[in-house]
């Protein structure tokens, strides 16, 4: 046996030692409504989703469109026509469950009463069985649960999603209550009945685990573990897809647990891993474990941009075939960044590995918060990584998924933080916050002060009553690192380890590394004060050479932010930029609108016109570098992720 | 009333009139089975089709896929599964019509022996009652007829054109009583019982009516036009549309004759009004031409590109919105371009007008023909008007309409070479040819010589046994003449009308212009000719600034046929040329593989990279122009049809 047959049959004996091992939660998660936000970058976007963004999904779902109507029409039982989509009702549920994260860190007497006054309208439309659509209420109401396209299940889990928030907010039960009802019908009419029904759109299964987790009830649990089971056995067949439409579309080709390849529509996936790995880590079964660790490494190693989004395909708004990573085309929408978040919390909950975390934060400080303006009333559906001007954000769209779900994300920010278990605590994302957490059977007041990202500097202040002896683990995040893990599509240019430090009171502590933690761990007493320094230099990242669009090219990352050049910053152009690769890279301070970045700057070559335009030549310039998530703020403008180190091919006036 | 409205009220006046025209046929068509090509052009193509492009459909159909054995299978009555999708029989009849056009100019035993053997299998494969589809009789029969979606009638369609052209060229009827059987078994089942059906893609109508035309009988006329009428009255809601599939698609959102716009899918609406045009002819009905007019304006004035394709958007392989015509993501068909010559014809025989054998002319030289490679076996799907180098032409496709299509386009040339009438005759394509044309009672035997497309020059020798007062109608080409019509996307940017001139036996003649012909009124004698000098210069066209992806660029075109860039000839790169309006431009003989052809050559800048790469600069290079039919020949290829003038944006490396 040589040696690399070895090292692989090595390989293979510790992957399927890990893809067999039973689930057992190594975290319990923190809800945001145990979380105070206090910080220099998320307290300010909270705010701004409170004072705007849900003043425009409120304008948008009363005023402008007729989704809160529905419910209405349903109440006022006369025979009055549905207007909209069938899925509309998501959309109010989704703004509600924004709303309810968004009172714990902005109390708001005025949204609170539109919340409550909503409530009672979905209240309103509830069949007496449970049922609860306005869609086909108000079309024929005997054609329920016929088409497992039309997202009555998907409205169902949104529903419940919003009823859970709700209650942990302000602990209100009459949503909750109509959820729970609704729930029932649903187990009644399916599970219980063992009647096939295979969810057009994954939601319901991760919706019932909160449901569950809310209720302890246990039906919730076996429900969600039912819809996952649907999956795969072709019930689906004829119905959410056939002979022209890939059941990989909505992941029903083969059973969940056997799935290893990410396919299809990019958010029925992130929802439906979600679900799978709630489930998973409630019913300890290694099947959906071993499953989601295959498909997430199909999803890191060959479907990820480098800004955390996935789906490169507007056609099937998902993925398309590995490596495909176009950058202008990229279609990336922001619900898929969102689930990505959304899943990748599980992992870590369920694993205990930071990995996910570094999954979690890139999606979330790049794809997903791009889809959200800085002004907060303009969204994008698509997170492109270049732009040649034609780009820009909308009040809202005909199908409205990505408003309100970066509305709900954000304002939920608490949730993805902390991590606690009897044995520790875990500071999963750098966020100023306070908060209590519960290590054993000792409660741990926790404050987090920080200038992060624009600054390394986290200091975490404990303070139990008195003296509890447990392990602080801290995320060190990957791009600390200067070495990729195998499979990474993507890599710093420089394999030099950055230094990070910790202190403790001002001075250096010993402390392991265990999955991507530095785990301290000793007797913590009232105001022990925990220093991490992280190092912010700026990184050059390069792809994989799989990824063609992005051959000779570099793009530039500083702590979790990945940046780009617009050309509101570069006298309007970003396609004639080049970044050779001994390049001097500096930071400034800089304001895009009124948003304080820490910017990239370079002197580099820069194409520039002659001779009325009849010719080219190359000038040395000043570049200027921005956060990926602030572009599109300033007008329609052509942006790049990735910059060209040399030229290879030059392409004129190319609006393609 | 002002000056500008007394204009505007007299165009509206001028165009009511002319809407509210009654169609009378001015020109009958000439058969192709009447014309023997003999051109320097065109004869080596159909010559490839006979010899390579069938022989490849053949051995798709026969091994490659399973399109025969479906036939097969029927005959064998063994409850064998059905292969493939439920649209290629339609593929086996494309290439059967193809066979037949193809056996006029070469005759062919081995062909026409293939072709007695698939009219045998498809004769055996018909139900006793006539139904005829592989498909469903493989299913389940009892199916039949109940989803407009599944081309019953449009396969059945071109199993009619088929077994027409076959008819045609070989005078044996066994396909021939195959079609008729089966298009009474369609009457029988929807017209007698006015049983609502709207074909889900249209080509029945035109069908029909060359059944109609054949057997003279006039039920497949009615038939025809009942099928015309089943669109635009909501009988397709719910079934080829719905609420999230716009009835436009098909075409089916207003009847035929209130349409205006051209919308949706292109080739179903190429074959749609192909069928309409067909139909008023025969019934002269104005409603078809008023709606027809209105639709082709919209066609040539806000949605074709240069090289005539047309449906710029792949997502429903048909239009978007007006003047959205990119070029690197343009999809243009090669089937689109075909319906476009069939289209285009039927409204030249119905007007009498030139204008759309520019039209048609355009879409055959270049968006068309660009859809079969040199080398006779290779094929586009699409036609796009820029490449970054991504495109190849298949040797197949899972759909595989345009392979076939291309195929009975050349085969079938001589159907669109000349027209008569009682009046005279006309000469609308100038294709080195024989025919005898039906001019009144009398029979003018007729030849045509030229090299055209590379050179001006045609000569017509008309053998009339006695003299023969007659019209005849020389085509001048919209190309020829240097002022746009009001409307027209493209112009020459040199307004200077090019000369032309008309000899007869050496010597200038009088004549007159009319519809777009010299029109040469006289007594015909025996050896008389007629020499048609056209001007060959290279024209540099400008689009509207409406179409915003060729503002600052400009195309070439020389006679019919439309130039590109490719990187082939010009050191690998097709995207760092730039062409001034000052250049000057020579035209050489050249080769694209074994194509010998006239290219266009300019001394210009275009863009080189200096200091490794670091930057660029502009350098005077010679740069050739090929036509763009010969382009993708050589390998992945960076290819360009509008070149800039000017550089206002540079983009570098960017595969997108």
């Amino acid at each position: 046996m040589k040696q690399y047959q070895l090292a692989v049959f090595l390989f293979s004996v510790v992957s399927s030692c890990l893809q067999a091992q039973t689930p057992t939660k190594k975290l319990e998660p923190v809800s945001f409504s145990q979380v105070t936000i206090t910080d220099n970058f998320w307290k300010p976007k909270l705010d701004k989703v409170a004072t705007t963004t849900l003043q425009a999904c409120i304008y948008q779902t009363e005023d402008k469109t007729a989704r809160i109507r529905n419910f209405e029409k349903v109440a006022r039982k006369q025979n009055e026509k549905h207007e909209g989509i069938y899925y509309d009702d998501s959309d109010v549920y989704k703004a509600l469950e924004a709303i309810a994260y968004s009172l714990k860190n902005h109390p708001d007497a005025t949204l609170e009463k539109k919340a409550d006054e909503w409530i009672d309208k979905i209240a309103a439309a509830q069949q007496p069985d449970g049922y609860l659509n306005t869609y086909y209420t108000l079309t024929d109401l005997s054609k329920r649960w016929t088409d497992m396209e039309k997202h009555e299940d998907y409205n169902a889990g949104h529903l419940m999603e919003a009823a859970v928030a709700y209650y942990n907010t302000t602990g209100k039960r009459k949503l909750l209550d109509v959820a729970i009802k609704f729930a029932d019908h649903i187990d009644t009419t399916f599970r219980l009945q063992n009647r096939h029904w295979v969810s057009g759109h994954q939601e319901i299964e991760l919706a019932l685990m909160k449901l569950y987790h809310t209720t302890k009830n246990d039906r919730y649990l076996q429900l969600a573990d039912w819809f996952l089971n649907q999956r795969g056995h072709g019930y689906g067949k004829g119905v959410i897809w056939d002979e022209w439409k890939d059941p990989k579309y909505c992941q029903d080709d083969v059973p969940v647990k056997e799935q290893k390849e990410i396919t299809g529509h990019a958010v029925r996936a992130m929802y439906l891993y979600t679900g799978a790995a709630d489930v998973a880590a409630a019913t300890k079964d290694p099947g959906y474990l071993k499953a989601m660790n295959n498909v997430w490494e199909d999803v890191i190693f060959r479907n990820m941009y480098i800004t955390g989004g996935i789906g490169s395909s507007g056609k099937n708004e998902g993925f398309s075939k590995d490596y495909d990573l176009p950058n202008e085309q990229a279609y990336c929408e922001t619900c898929a960044s969102v689930g990505m978040v959304f899943w990748n919390q599980r992992m870590n909950l369920l694993t205990g590995d930071a990995k996910f975390v570094d999954v979690l934060e890139r999606s979330l400080y790049n794809g997903a918060l791009d889809g959200l303006s800085l002004s907060g009333d303009r969204f994008f559906y698509g997170n492109p990584l270049a732009s040649s001007g034609q780009h820009s954000r909308s009040e809202w769209f005909g199908t409205a998924c990505c408003p309100s779900n970066i509305s709900r994300l954000i304002a939920s920010l608490g949730d993805y933080i902390y991590g606690q278990s009897d044995n520790g605590l875990w500071v999963n994302l750098f966020v100023g916050s306070n908060t209590t957490l519960k290590v054993g059977k000792n409660s741990i007041p926790v404050i987090m002060e920080t200038n992060y990202p624009w600054d390394g500097k986290v200091k975490l202040t404990l303070n139990p009553a008195k003296s509890v002896k447990s392990a602080v683990h801290l995320r060190i995040p990957g791009w600390v690192k200067g070495v990729p893990a195998p499979g990474d599509l993507y890599s710093f240019t420089s394999n030099a380890p950055a230094k990070y430090e910790i202190l403790l009171n001002g001075k250096p502590i010993n402390y392991k590394e265990e999955n991507g933690y530095a785990v301290l761990e000793r007797s913590w007493r009232k105001s022990d004060v925990v220093e991490l320094n992280l190092p912010m230099e700026v990184k050059r990242i390069a792809a994989k050479q799989d990824l063609t669009y992005t051959i000779d090219r570099i793009a530039l990352q500083r702590g979790p932010l990945v940046y780009c050049v617009e050309g509101a910053d570069n006298n309007g152009n970003a396609w004639n930029i080049i970044l050779p690769e001994n390049a001097t890279l500096t930071t400034i301070k800089h304001n895009v609108l009124n948003e304080p970045v820490i910017a990239i700057q370079s002197k580099a070559p820069v194409i520039t016109t002659t001779l009325n335009g009849a010719g080219v030549q190359t000038q040395q310039k000043e570049v200027i570098a921005i956060p990926y998530y602030t572009w599109a703020n300033r007008g329609k403008n052509q942006m790049q992720v990735w910059l060209p180190t040399k030229v290879k091919e030059v392409k004129i006036n190319s609006g393609n």
